[in-house]
């Protein structure tokens, strides 16, 4: 069987991996928000019983690994594969995390981009038959982000209007060859897209064009339609970005009734004077950990295309003037079986 | 065909992915050191004709990209996947590097051990059926580097005696699912280990038992005696690394006649003032796409075991009292089928 589609950016997975298990784990301010029922795990202060922020974040990485192997039944020996990275230099969540792991591990650099990715390549090398279980994972954390990416919180910097707030979150996903639970169908991994956006407060409008490039890519590559989706979810575009993305995509043709984005959902954006809305390697992870798996075991949706958006900038890219390039890389889990 | 091997952490690759093309990029040091005749392009200057040495560590991948592309007669177009990650702060020298591309790329964060985690992935996506080009890349830059994890250049910081000097360099791999060349056969990717090593000056002792931990993984998991390799080569563990892994070898009963390291054969170790050798992800990249490829496909050698090393640390961690948690990838390369 032919995988890659004939438009070349697609691959289809005919094995069809099985996400098994999830979990999520979030802190304080995603509790309070309007997904707050559909997390496995709720901080009760952000430190998650560590000193620093950034072991905080290897905490919630273990805590999500641990939940979402229980849920599935298996022990951590059970995985042939461990794939993960976060936004921390040298992807340091991720590494501590896996530490006290006995498995093979693969760490992703991705940006926001990364829990798409680690649940592309677990598919993938389910599905190429080199093992029988693998984890995908990430994390990120507002209070290392702040410090690493923009200034300390005590500096109390304003926010500009187009900026978004990092979810202090993680999600894991249990995958397996065979099992109950949603499968991985398709893959549209991005390409790297920068139409020279260079405010690093506005990271939905960078963003938004690598987002309508690979959802174009996947549209043309698999020949489907629109209502062949149930929902079209990206990452972490925030409010305008996803209004962006509506805009793009219509311009080349294709109106997408149910497009969602998890950086609008995660906070009451009115109420949680969260600005744009969620963003961080943690969004789309605990999004998915949640509201998605969870709304398609439940039959909430048969088919979803979820998104994962990143912006591959950093500090010294930005202070030495350049703009932000970005991807998306695009992950078709369905239900149950509609081909 | 079963693909993962009994012992659980190695894979096999039935299909034997090709390398069908592969080129080096170094800096002026490195053109002056033993391996000088091996390299494609040796940098005049250090800059690559940049303002950054993020910017020039840019440079070098897409010159790697282009140089293994043209002696492979591809396009770029040709390519289903670029996978590429480097040392930077988000991985910035392969994001920019594949802005200019047209190619769905994947990010990797695996400090040194990146070129053998990209060459494995690409191997793998190529095995399982997922396309029928992927190119694999890295880089690192001694002057990025030094200013990131250690004292800016102008500072004039001594080095500890077991110190080892960051190459720079970039190495980029075209694989393909048919073709000439040196075949990848087995994977074996490691488990994050930490010995409890603290000093960032001494990343050879922090990265020994990891490499010792997946070679011995590989020899149990293959069944095969050192006979069956006439070279098993490390990434950059160093003067000091190299001896140490020898000895945790030898504890565990594999004596390997064939042993080196990447960071030792770099430099002239007493003329060039590197201390203990090469490091970086430039450091394996171009020793492998140059003396090792080359060499396979002159017939100096028949199948190696090549291991790519990483420390994951950042300054952050070793700030907050950590130890440094290592991995390493090994990768199984041969010009002849001697099954």
């Amino acid at each position: 069987m032919k995988k890659l589609c004939p438009g070349g950016q697609t691959v289809q997975l005919p094995s069809r991996p099985r996400l098994l298990a999830w979990a999520s784990v979030v802190g304080k301010k995603e509790g309070e928000g309007p997904l707050a029922a559909t997390f496995d795990v709720v901080g009760s202060e952000d430190s998650f019983g560590e000193k620093s922020w950034e072991k905080a974040e290897t905490a919630m990485q273990k805590l999500a690994l641990s939940t979402a192997l229980k849920k599935a039944a298996l022990a951590p020996s059970a995985l042939d594969w461990l794939l993960a990275g976060d936004l921390l230099n040298q992807c340091i969540g991720s590494a501590f995390a896996a530490r006290d792991q006995d498995i093979p591990f693969l760490g992703l650099y991705g940006a926001c981009s990364t829990m798409a990715e680690s649940l592309s390549l677990a598919a993938l090398l389910l599905d190429g038959g080199f093992g029988a279980h693998a984890a995908a994972m990430t994390s990120s954390h507002f209070c290392s982000a702040e410090r690493q990416y923009r200034t300390p919180l005590e500096y109390g910097g304003q926010r500009t209007p187009t900026a978004q707030w990092t979810v202090t979150g993680s999600g894991c996903v249990i995958l397996g060859q065979e099992g109950p639970g949603p499968a991985v169908t398709h893959v549209t991994v991005g390409k790297v897209v920068d139409k020279g956006i260079r405010d690093a407060n506005n990271m939905g409008a960078a963003m938004a064009p690598a987002a309508a490039d690979t959802i174009l890519a996947h549209f043309r590559d698999t020949g489907r339609k629109p209502s062949d989706y149930d929902l079209v979810i990206t990452g972490d575009l925030g409010q305008l970005g996803h209004e962006l993305l509506g805009e793009l995509l219509k311009r080349e043709g294709l109106e997408l009734p149910h497009l969602a984005d998890c950086g609008t959902l995660i906070y009451d954006l009115q109420g949680q004077d969260v600005h744009c809305g969620g963003s961080g390697c943690g969004c789309s992870a605990a999004v998915l950990c949640g509201l998605l798996l969870g709304g398609l075991r439940e039959g909430r949706w048969k088919r979803i295309l979820f998104c994962g958006t990143g912006a591959l900038l950093s500090p010294t890219s930005t202070q030495q003037g350049e703009s932000i390039p970005s991807v998306c890389h695009g992950v078709v889990i369905e239900q149950e079986r509609r081909d």
